[in-house]
């Protein structure tokens, strides 16, 4: 081929079907990658539409249980969430994805990456920064983000006139009036009818949870237990007990799923300096993350938590979020991560209930920092009531200057 | 009197009452104290039981209005939140309550002032450290550090023999396995059963939420409507529109009472060291603070957020918590908080549900900061999408010197 | 015109005398926009010149005055630094500049701006977010980022070759082996020899401070006086008594330049993501940042302290750095520094010396923070010795559960 | 012995020397202790005076080594420092003299440990709290706290009467009019004369550095080099090649103290919520901190950068200043320190003069983070200057929409 290989991160839908014909139009030999994350799709159709359409190979990997292991967890470590809702379910899958896509590209000698991603969205700036990171030398083709591309196809009418044109294929089913990306962990919903922040979300949208009006009468229980941190144990009296990353997460899916937990709606600032709302459900994800914290309660230093909950979960999230996964500071903090998480070693007991997560108990084995007579108000055990008098009157010094300083300039904090 | 005068906060309740007679005995006299903050209590009765024990005069005083506009609605334009979890809701009564009461002190001549607070309980030093900087100079008796009250008195039964012996009358209901603070935000309970944190809150504990498996069936939608991040308006079918900021506080917890939203269940970490579990019910305060974070999402800029997020929002919750109320720092970070919100203009649409809050869209009718048509991905509008080729780029220079240095050093980022 | 006018920050010499020429040849009329910010500069001859090439207008804006106390002052307030050395001398400068040069174009009906900035530096950065916020609709044109200019014009022979052929005079003065840039704040070297940052800049480099080794032999002493963190009066023996904002700061350049005080060499990180070399000389800046330092410690509260140099201080250097002047984010923390700054008041006695400052005294006559008596080792005062052995009890509560946990996992903390 | 055995920190001055007969009065054994942490003392005369008066034991325990190696280096690695000013040089001794001074205690089976710490200092807090930690049930003897020992002890004469009563031999030598601190980074000059925070320091009270008027006229150049952020070789024409951690430190304070270097004085804030003014001198540890932070500016990642400086940096100093070393917190923090450090590899070539230090140039063999061809305003390179254009405009975005939503309030941001 005369103008090289490229890797295309395909979907089999219509717009990367487009983008393989008119990368091979343009002289390009393309090698066609799909990632499974997790997302509902018929994997085998699409690898044969892609080299029905003309991509020289393509490419289906399963990186399901590295992006649990390798994001979700570390997430829930961290009680990753970006301003203060969204729990990241879509940026926890572009750095594997994008992992994996540029393996495949050195695999198949490929100068150059491409994908579907919009011109105003986070993803190509996640995808992008992944792959130079991921190999400096890369070149990346973003058609949506080429003049020449964008202005030939002006709307869907266009991609279809050229499918038809080019004999590619295009599934009947009417186009949804929003668009969706789904992964294990997560399935959001954006644009169309969504862009009016004041338009509800259609009940019928949502994929991956139950309705919670129509979720089950009885609250469910069960109970996760973590070791540093991360979830080890799932033990539920419907599920079964499960022990594997991918098992207990899945499972924790099918709990929170049937119950409706883990729907948000929000408007979010992306990275590029747009608003932009999104519909998120995360159902597993929710519960792992809130359980975590619970835990944290329980069994971290308190001094260790406010440093983490300031810092690394602010950071982390934002790093996330903005597509930064492969960087120094990324590394950087995950190493924080680990050493905050050292006694975070216990379980939690859990409910789930028409579209409400709750926990309803906890133990630690292990870690002792909570001491129930010590903790009791109606124990003095080892500890000197009056020792607290000390600690406030050491504590007052600075208040009483803040006083006295207000009374001296006639600015009594006392109303009378 | 020789000892001088003592200004007693007084509950009516066993413990109150006690050290009320046993400031007569130690020959103080005694002014009784109550603050009414909208908590369920038969605060006539109580003043007579305070004045025929012995008390000089008894205030009651109604500081509901000062607790939900000068301390509910700030804790909400910040979104306050203590370890990811508790709203604060006992936190923030705190400094109204010692206010009025250094304000009775002042008033009444006294050169102390009394509560019956446990000395493990974060309360003595909410309570003490506002009384020293409302009034330097202040004597503060607090009978629960005193070795000699506390051997005296090493349980309940001690309580009531005292009792007994000096003719206080102690209401019969017997007492509860657990303590309870109540105000118009929210409830609290702790102690007692409760000390083993994998004990599940009783459901019969609940007092000021609906049981969620027995809310309503049927979701109920509301508006709320915030000027500069507070809450001016909410619009509701059943309750009617209120404007007034106690009204509007009070029926935000009908709805929410009603619907079973707000209950949590955590371990925390005191100020003095301790961690200790609460069940916390905090119906109005729970939705009105994820209201107002959704309608920031629709109108305040990203980077104020950000730097709100991390440091206004963390901060003003650890001081709220630790009872640094009147302090440099509070005054210092209302300053910020006002200056975040002065976009936070619009409305935010509602719903409750079997313990669910959710929002179902929301607009602003000043702020122009989200604009459908140039976040649509449909739209070119007045963006360059190549544009984002070079913003990409100039973040990737980072990004790519990491990863030439990885690859430099042998440990390749790709997985293969 | 048919191409319509732009305002060009000239600033008389070869680029952008080139620049100016450029945009005539491609049918701009051009008005020159000359920032006086204090930088030694033949205003009238280069207006001259602009004139001579072609320019319809040159605006020469006498901007000192604001400098110093929008930019400056505020900088001072929040002791502002970057990357912990950098006093951000030239990025102060460039909102003012920017301010007046959109004014200029608004004045004139220019549609576009343009300067002679580099593509890969910080001010075209700073120069074109501040235009756009300033003005969102202007066009910028920015010659060094024109492929088709930076093409031809590919070193300083082309420029002058250019010029020759234009008759545009040129400086017979050699070029120096490094550009600069330079205001009443500060001088900066750059580029050129000393972009190897193991090269030691030469002694004959530095234009606005003395060499330190040939200082004066005996060291300088005078007083400064600040009124809410902001100085308002200079007292030396030498210069007399200052109270103006100009008069004081430019008579604390003489002093430190005096004495060489203010210079630094660092390796710093430019917004775009590459490091980058700078020699910078920032005399009087530098004493009076550090003399606010100072006074705060006598003056400021503790905690309001801490939150200032963790959050405002390090934001605001970096929004100044990357250009974020005009900006919600820099609006917003303004509010903070003017919140902190309520008691810094009183006045200190400084020294300089051979490069050296440094602080001999302080005194506040209105804030009483600091009490002699009550710090006094010597004196009881008002303190109680054994409070502090609660204080220390409280605190190590939570410090014995961390000794217990490490006894019980065999990890002493103690060497034997 | 009745009363067991207490383990007495001891200096040999007279207040140590009381405190040992008041044990010993007081009926119990006592060990005395001395740590050698480089300050100047007489250690033999002080053991001899410790037997004579009645120590069973005295033991002088060499920390020199542990606490340049565990607390002066990590110190550097994070660039400590306390309110902008303070570089720690006390506190960073006192968790190593706790250490030593619990192992002996555990060695003696002492039941307790004392000191002579007043009772309104920093000190005393930061020995026990990690006396705390160490040793969770140790009991501390605090005689400057206990009203027994204080009240008989009123002032100087009352010691030295006691002292001439049980024949304890005074040193002649005039009490200097403030109290000191010494140790091998440092020494620290507080209380008497200097309680007046406008008094300066007499010329004659500094004792590690030379009066920079009075050091060598010819500047000194020397060369630092660091590994992993820690320095691992000094070279110095006069002194020599040193690589040893103590000698590598004790060459930096030679060279430090015959130039003058590091002196500071400040008001800064205690622990205990009293301002307090200090005069420190830390010579080596300045020079050794300063040429650390140039060197990250050639070799550390951004971001990981401004990460550590304003979290990692920030709680660190705070936490060693407060006496925490010995904590969850620490422990955390300095995993991140460490992490932080993997590319601060290289050398600063550093210059002494007349109090001044300063760095005349630095390079990295091994780190390649600067690019002087890519930095070089004079070369394209692989750079597009145009991406720059895509980079502003992404940026602008956001500040775009601020300048709008000004203009449609009426409060333009441009001044005519």
């Amino acid at each position: 081929m005369a103008k090289g290989k490229v890797c295309l991160a395909y979907s089999g839908g219509l717009d990367t079907s487009c983008i393989l014909q008119y990368l091979l139009d343009e002289g390009y030999e393309v090698i066609a990658f799909m990632a499974d994350v997790g997302q509902e799709e018929d994997f085998q159709a699409a690898k044969e539409k892609a080299l029905k359409i003309g991509a020289s190979q393509c490419y289906i990997e399963d990186l399901r249980r590295e992006f649990i292991e390798e994001l979700c967890y570390p997430a829930i470590a961290c009680n990753a969430i970006y301003e203060s809702v969204y729990l990241l379910g879509t940026s926890l899958a572009r750095p594997v994805i994008a992992r994996a896509q540029i393996a495949v590209a050195q695999k198949e000698g490929c100068f150059a990456v491409s994908h579907g991603c919009t011109g105003k969205g986070n993803d190509q700036v996640r995808f992008e920064l992944a792959f130079y990171a991921l190999q400096p030398s890369i070149k990346v083709i973003a058609p949506w983000r080429d003049p020449v591309f964008y202005n030939r196809f002006k709307g869907r009418n266009d991609l279809l006139d050229y499918a038809a044109s080019k004999h590619i294929p295009v599934t009947s089913t009417k186009s949804k009036p929003w668009s969706m990306d789904e992964n294990l962990a997560h399935c959001s919903y954006e644009a169309g009818i969504l862009e009016d922040p004041n338009t509800s979300a259609p009940e019928d949208m949502w994929k991956l949870t139950a309705d919670p009006t129509k979720a089950p009468n009885e609250p469910e229980d069960f109970t996760l237990h973590f070791e540093k941190g991360l979830p080890v144990k799932l033990e539920s009296k419907q599920e079964g007990t499960k022990t594997d990353p991918v098992d207990l997460f899945l499972t924790a899916n099918t709990i929170a799923r049937r119950h409706g937990v883990g729907r948000i709606d929000i408007v979010e600032n992306r990275f590029i300096g747009l608003k932009s709302r999104g519909c998120y459900e995360t159902p597993g994800l929710t519960m792992l993350r809130s359980a975590h914290i619970d835990l944290e309660g329980l069994t971290m230093d308190r001094e260790i938590r406010a440093l983490r909950d300031q810092f690394v979960t602010f950071a982390y999230a934002k790093i996330l979020y903005n597509g930064l996964y492969f960087s120094p500071e990324r590394e950087f903090l995950e190493t924080s991560i680990t050493a905050s998480q050292k006694s975070v070693n216990g379980a939690v007991r859990c409910r789930a209930y028409k579209g409400m997560f709750s926990v309803v108990g906890r133990w630690s084995d292990t870690e002792k920092l909570y001491d129930e007579s010590e903790s009791s108000m109606d124990e003095i055990g080892d500890f000197q009531p009056q020792d607290t008098t000390g600690f406030i009157s050491v504590n007052a010094i600075r208040l009483k200057k803040y006083g006295k300083a207000k009374e001296e300039k006639g600015e009594s904090l006392v109303k009378h």
